[in-house]
């Protein structure tokens, strides 16, 4: 999970992970990857609990950015199935894909 | 808020407002809507930190109903702005639109 984490959150990936840092820092991270990175497309990814603050990221993104016509084009949400201690969990995991209209 | 939430949980309603029951209540809820009740279509409504909890009742919805075929039709996002005490706010919601697989 970590080492799937520091990839995401490469600097040249467009999937930024939200996890324990402030809600600003990933709201940056996202507007990092439009506007200087040129990304068109951008997947802000997130499991159990910061569920929450993925959506409140995607939301600021968007007012932010709402010249540019930044729009969610998909939002998909599944469960992550795995064993801790012999006991089976599943936690709740959702991407949230941020697309640039290119057409405006 | 209290009224929408009253409203929205309202036996002949199909939609679920998720707040701070117990996650097997909406969970509950929303297979009586299908099961019990008829319906075809059934909106999880969520705000702010309820956004992870509303997420988790529809994966075990998912898992409980594979049979019948539910799945997530769409997800969407949104903000509801509001002012408290002459201060500004914006807090995130969320609805997911979960509906039966008919032609299966």
């Amino acid at each position: 999970m970590t080492e799937e984490k520091s990839k995401s959150n490469e600097k040249n990936s467009n999937i930024i992970f939200i996890g324990k840092k402030p809600l600003v820092n990933y709201v940056k991270s996202v507007l990092i990857q439009f506007e200087k990175k040129g990304f068109n497309e951008v997947i802000i990814r997130s499991r159990g609990k910061f569920i929450s603050k993925a959506v409140d990221v995607a939301e600021i993104v968007k007012r932010s950015l709402q010249k540019e016509g930044i729009k969610v084009r998909e939002i998909e949400i599944s469960s992550e199935h795995f064993e801790s201690e012999g006991k089976a969990t599943n936690i709740s995991s959702m991407n949230i894909i941020l697309v640039k209209n290119i057409s405006s």
